[in-house]
């Protein structure tokens, strides 16, 4: 089977327009099959603000009522998901930016929750892996909005990470698949003030110890806990890094490798 | 060969969610390979408007400043495009929802005029025929929105009037295309006011006399000069007529046709 990099960026590149451009070259330069997926960072949030729509995070997720669903909308599956296109089009790149609505390539259901309304936000049901395999057989590169649909006319708001997960997972029937969380730091810390203190490899037992003695920051343990459902689902390599280090995260040279070994 | 549909639909049927929901479940129940471009409607300038940007019309063509585009993008190729492809999903329609940037299908540069600076606006210069035809092949109906992008980063607002004549013309090699102007009125009329004086067909030598007579109104004869242009490029039919009557329009049982017999 052949490589496929499922590759998902955080807000904080895509909100800084130099760590995107230069991002975007990276990824450009990837000589194999590669899916990226991107987050929302801060202009949505801005958006909503000139708009005076208030927003409501609950434990980082966005409450999104139908006035938010329509910032996040024009924002990840308009604004930013054209531009990075636009931008991978001139590295050369033949990129294709689609959200799950578009062929039907990720059907969620909104969030059914026993407390908390989380609004038109969806959990995702089915990746359309066959349609995914399609696009990158015509050599584009995919680029995915973390905007789903529910198959009856409703978009919805959808985690990206989540998403980057599910994607990798579906497609680990086609490919050798190697999903790439790049964001700010450089991997998983064991100081998450001391950017040199990456962690190269983290297996299920270190995972279990780091945890116990708490030396894993909280928001990582989401991130953690996906890397290990995936690897539990086909997928060959989780790698969490710098997104301005893509090409070593690649080449295994920077970063923190989640394994089952 | 066989049939493709080519069908734009005008700004005021994207704003009466009504009449866009109709539009689109006949647009669903069309068995043929079929591509929907759309325009942008009041939306854009409601979320002008309510930013702070100013708006500039030049003979009704929106001049593109760096923050109306952000604004186009963001509602053209975010919430109208995404809306109209969630809403084919729940018909059945699998639909793709694409700007020029995307696989890079519409390739355009910046309009040089000698006196009027447009801003980021487009001019068409290539269609990617071949890859429109492989999302055809895959049983996808393509949703355009009308942004499309110079190959260099930029993204550029387009007219859709002028995107659906050169996917039309464009496909022509590979399809019979139709290419159908659906908007508010019923076809091109004797009286302007009167939507029962409908002209069944129009020739060159007809409209030549129409013209001449002054019983074309403005707004209608760059339609009718891009429709013969489509025809003498391959196009096989051109109809405009009322989005609602979709159907009609598509078994020529209304509308008017514009034929080079």
């Amino acid at each position: 089977m052949e490589n496929l990099y499922v590759i998902k960026i955080g807000g904080n590149i895509i909100d800084d327009d130099e760590k995107l451009k230069s991002f975007l070259q990276s990824f450009a330069s990837v000589k194999a099959y590669k899916i990226l997926v991107h987050g929302g960072g801060k202009l949505a949030t801005k958006l909503a603000d000139k708009l005076g729509i208030r927003q409501q995070l609950i434990d980082g997720r966005r409450i999104t009522d139908v006035e938010t669903l329509k910032v996040v909308t024009m924002v990840y599956a308009g604004y930013i998901n054209k531009n990075i296109v636009a931008q991978l089009q001139s590295n050369n790149c033949n990129a294709i930016g689609l959200t799950g609505a578009d062929a039907n390539i990720i059907q969620a259901h909104k969030r059914i929750h026993p407390s908390i309304d989380y609004g038109f936000v969806g959990d995702v049901d089915i990746i359309n892996a066959e349609l995914l395999k399609s696009f990158l057989d015509n050599n584009l590169s995919v680029v995915v909005a973390p905007i789903t649909h529910n198959k009856e006319g409703q978009l919805l708001n959808t985690n990206a990470d989540t998403i980057a997960q599910e994607i990798a997972k579906a497609m680990s029937s086609y490919y050798n698949v190697e999903l790439i969380y790049s964001f700010e730091k450089s991997g998983v810390l064991l100081d998450a003030n001391d950017d040199t203190t990456v962690i190269p490899s983290i297996n299920h037992n270190y995972y279990s110890e780091l945890k116990e003695e708490k030396k894993i920051f909280a928001g990582m343990i989401p991130k953690i806990d996906n890397a290990f459902a995936a690897l539990n689902s086909g997928v060959k390599k989780v790698i969490i890094g710098k997104a301005e280090e893509l090409t070593n995260l690649i080449s295994h040279s920077s970063g923190t490798k989640i394994t089952n070994e």
